[in-house]
């Protein structure tokens, strides 16, 4: 049967119609009122989303741009700093600190679960000096969600700084940076933001801002000082990725609009229905807390996930994502963020069902669906 | 009169409407064969606009972010390196020399000329263990073209690498990276590719290769060394700015389609046309050595840059570049590179001549298209 292709990764993720044709808009000079006055209106919203007065500055990157520009910026060379690896995105933490010479403190956590704060409270009492912490909101790679808000406020009692990787899950779990006390917090543009990959983004509260004036790790293209000072001449130091900017400014509106309670409260049901959904088909989630950007499908003995991805991706043309590192072949992860609503996790549903039933797995086919039906009638 | 909008500014420029189409498709993931196969053709055809056989590597970011990827890469803190300043983006490779540590000698030259092979032979005698000589082949703040070919010959004799810094004139200006000798081109996707702004390159030969084995410079988002590798598995090491990717294989194949010397020729003509049709009104050129890819347009006493750049963007809706720093209000750049065609030439000499008519200059309308048309009549 012909089906049509749909995106269900944890990433990039599926972008409205209408802010794909805002990224076929002509060219335009970033220089000139016209784009200052979107760029402006755009830098306004993002504060929004992340829920904060700080000034929010838009790079052109990758989101691990982001994540670079949080450490070159607070840091010197010799800086004491503690992160929390439980996957692949929190282990970056400790591969770029490596990198600038930065002391990393590493809490090792079991992938799949998530750092108790009380680890990051005694890591602090241990090491006094550290100037930061670097955490994961969603670590993407196990779909687990760290308790930011408690960990908050174990660092406001110190010096040290928390820096937040919210790339995966900004606008799709609750993340409250002013309220909660966070500091630092990057983001991406192809999550939940619903944008095409290309922008990341950095909101930089008070006390980071007063960190950053000791660092002297050498920066140029991530300088977050010039950053900010661009942003009150409406521009970037450098020229930006014009496109998808204007596209942004869309996007943004739709999430400003929808308001962020509702958006998190949609994010919600729609993770809620998706477990409920796996459970009911008789599989097991693999995140012992799970965010609600994505879910994780532990696979039972005898179903190879790299069949099941391929299936789902080649037969059912709904692309998923597999598990990454010694997770290969043993969980599939569905994304559920962004442009993404309750239909969207009925048929994402449905196609595990069939393809696990077609590779002769013990599913309840049918179950899956109607327990995320019931969890939606609910409502 | 209503008039169109016309971008003529020496970037970003026009973006052929099919490629602008192809910013609209639907998201794709990245990590998959259909999205790898166009990251492989793409880097293929890159080669081609570099004319080397080295390896060509997509970075997402602004040009500037490769421009620092070719130093950070390179050399080690207190290492000494050349750079020339003859404007805003030769002063770039100084700045950013002085952020990561480098020991920088920097060749001044007057704004409007070009840096002498010799000069540079001379800098090299005086500091024979500088490690490397940072150029620009196309000076977009003066529209000066660097004789590369020449400076190739130079440091080929030494141990030192040749860095071009080509993001205004890769397919503007003949450049033979292999032919010439070059070691390390970088460029950007907004200027003469015919794309939106988002994407970098820098295409690293031999030499360069050899040099980059003993950099010591930190690096994580940047490093090209990681960049390279992910080639060979058709991928980028960070999720790459997808959209323009996609459009970045049909605007590739408009040019290797063309031929790189049937586009060296056109911007050739082009610029010739363009350069006539300022001396046929009445105007000086700016630029003792005049690129292909843009023109300066030298003011006479009496007419303020400033006034002429808005009235030709707000009322002949015909956006050009004014002159920056000490050139404010002194020259105003005409872009004609790209996606650009003799009857733009005809277009933009024709608002000038306007324009300047309006501010009261003395500007022999009617002889600086005249001038321009029988250029192209001579083809």
């Amino acid at each position: 049967m012909k089906r049509k292709p749909r995106l269900f990764t944890p990433g990039p993720t599926p972008v409205p119609p209408e802010v794909l044709l805002d990224m076929a808009a002509p060219m335009t000079h970033h220089r000139q009122a016209a784009f200052e006055a979107i760029f402006s209106e755009v830098s306004e919203k993002l504060k929004t989303v992340f829920q904060t007065s700080s000034p929010a500055v838009i790079l052109s990157g990758s989101g691990t741009a982001a994540l670079e520009a949080s450490m070159i910026n607070t840091l010197s060379a010799g800086d004491k700093a503690i992160s929390v690896n439980g996957g692949k995105f929190g282990e970056r933490w400790g591969q770029i600190g490596a990198a600038f010479g930065v002391e990393m403190n590493v809490i090792d956590i079991e992938w799949g679960t998530a750092v108790d704060p009380a680890q990051i409270e005694e890591a602090l009492k241990a090491e006094p000096s550290a100037k930061a912490v670097f955490t994961t909101l969603h670590e993407t790679s196990t779909t687990v969600l760290t308790d930011i808000k408690a960990i908050a406020e174990v660092t406001a009692k110190t010096s040290a700084i928390l820096v937040v990787d919210a790339v995966s899950a900004l606008a799709a779990d609750e993340l409250r940076m002013d309220e909660w006390g966070v500091d630092l917090v990057v983001s991406g543009s192809q999550k939940a933001l619903m944008l095409p990959p290309g922008l990341a983004f950095a909101a930089i509260g008070p006390k980071a801002e007063a960190v950053m004036k000791t660092s002297t790790l050498p920066k140029y293209y991530l300088d977050l000082t010039k950053a900010i000072k661009s942003l009150g001449k409406k521009t970037t130091p450098y020229t930006p990725s014009v496109s998808i900017i204007i596209a942004m400014n869309t996007a943004l509106d739709a999430l400003v609009d929808e308001g962020m309670e509702t958006v998190w409260a949609r994010h919600a049901k729609l993770a809620e229905a998706t477990r409920a959904g796996v459970i009911g088909m008789g599989m097991e989630l693999f995140s012992q807390r799970p965010s609600n950007a994505a879910t994780a499908v532990k696979l039972p003995d005898g179903v190879d996930g790299g069949t099941l991805h391929k299936k789902l991706r080649d037969e059912f043309k709904a692309t998923c994502a597999g598990g990454q590192e010694h997770l290969k072949g043993k969980i599939e992860r569905i994304g559920h963020m962004g442009y993404y609503d309750q239909f969207d996790v009925i048929t994402v549903l449905s196609a595990f069902e069939l393809a696990l039933k077609e590779m002769g797995a013990a599913v309840k086919v049918g179950e899956g669906v109607a327990a995320a039906q019931r969890c939606f009638a609910e409502e």
